[in-house]
């Protein structure tokens, strides 16, 4: 199925993974070569699963999760197998996230640091507990078959931004993070004669911020998201499956279509482009 | 002019207002009450006008400049009022970043503290870079009366998009300054035992987190844009001027009237999804 702009988006999606590959090799450096490498031992090695993982899952792979809808190549596939596949990988970063988490609490425990006091670890549980809550509501809405189209189509546009918020929130927290770990750790020499590791952090926390720019950029194109399907209702006799859902869009079309002698008229325009825009909302459950 | 779900919008808007203004007090209350007060004299008291700047115009006025076009009482203004309010309220924001990063420079002076070396600098100068360019683009192709339609088209959803990218941006950097300056100076007691100010500072950094969550929603909303202007073309017939613009737009609604008929097929209703999109866009400019 063409896509308007497919270069450009070509061009975006490139250098997205371009930044989120890199900015997992630059984390995954940084531990083994700055900060003494991984072990699972209560200890400073366990803490450096810390950022791998949240990089790795929560950045990188969420980023990806968000995306998956965009690629035109996924777009002969099966709704449900898309759904699927963005549910999977956003379990995954969840898994990872949650992870990264006991590997810092464990860390503090060993040492007797305290927990939970700093800006960066209320934003961050606050948001993972909101991550596995997005989670939930998906699946229940959007996954299962049961919810009624209009809560479907309520709880879209809250979905969507919720995603991308978290994601954003996610990106901020990490560069919280990074800056309480240089100002801890990075002593001798110190952080703020900007020694090699100090470059390269820096470095790392601004490919994270471009990878989220990117990101953001291409989930929120209008001309780039995913077709609604086609016209069940015309098309397939056996039409009570979920797709109902996209047959009852077509309907919408349909109604649209009689009212269309007052497209001149400026406030059908907007209503006219208000009720496209949530159809293709709907056409991206 | 009627808004489509009016009460939603003035829920959200007196909640971003509320977590905004709030995010200012309990800044100006940090700096005053734990932080030892306000001065312009090189030392730690110069210091303390950077948060309260940077949270004040970086924080709130930004976020009130990039949603002034979506309050439906300014929709009978004139569009040129509102891009003057527009371009305004982000020259006052970024003038009071530029004064905020001065006070950070000259306390690190002061005390011989190196400049530039952390990732909150790093970020901070280049997001105001970016401020700077965005506010400089923004006046030249949109409020001056030179730039082509064209340019304008292709630009603005790139300068909505950059407005949003920083507006994040800055809020992901207060919180990296808001953890760095509560592990330099929150010493004793220390930030680690949790103290009042700890608290206090933690909860401030939700407030703009939220109150960045606020303003994202409601200028991300379709429904909530600007209307464009009426068709200037077909009401005014001396309408040789910037507006025209909007006549223009109106001859392209007219052009999109005639492919009706193939609004039952997908691709024809995609497209016009898009077409409307981008007029919708460009009614904003």
């Amino acid at each position: 199925m063409a896509m308007d702009g497919y270069r450009g988006f070509l061009t975006l999606l490139v250098a997205a993974l371009l930044f989120g590959v890199l900015s997992v090799i630059f984390t995954i450096v940084w531990v083994l070569h700055y900060r003494g490498g991984l072990a699972w031992d209560g200890g400073s090695l366990e803490f450096n699963w810390h950022p791998v993982l949240v990089v790795t899952g929560y950045v990188f792979i969420q980023g990806i999760a968000i995306t998956v809808y965009r690629l035109p190549w996924t777009w002969k596939c099966s709704k449900l197998l898309m759904k699927s596949i963005h549910a999977g990988l956003n379990a995954v970063a969840a898994t990872l996230a949650i992870i990264s988490v006991v590997a810092a609490f464990d860390f503090h425990n060993t040492l007797k640091i305290p927990n939970m006091y700093s800006l960066h670890s209320w934003v961050g549980l606050a948001v993972v507990i909101l991550y596995m809550l997005q989670l939930l509501l998906g699946f229940l809405v959007f996954l299962l078959p049961f919810a009624p189209l209009s809560l479907r189509a309520f709880l879209m546009p809250i979905h969507v931004y919720s995603g991308i918020f978290i994601f954003g929130t996610v990106i901020a927290t990490v560069l919280m993070g990074l800056t309480e770990k240089l100002l801890f750790s990075l002593n001798n020499p110190a952080y703020s004669t900007l020694p090699p590791e100090g470059v390269f952090a820096n470095v790392l926390g601004l490919l994270i911020l471009i990878f989220g720019g990117l990101i953001c950029w291409i989930v929120t194109r209008p001309q780039w998201k995913r077709p609604k399907e086609p016209n069940l209702t015309l098309h397939q006799p056996n039409g009570g499956t979920p797709e109902r859902v996209e047959g009852s869009m077509a309907i919408n079309f349909g109604e649209m279509d009689k009212s269309n002698s007052e497209l001149n008229d400026e406030t059908a325009a907007r209503k006219r482009n208000v009720a496209l825009d949530e159809a293709a909302q709907r056409s991206t459950m």
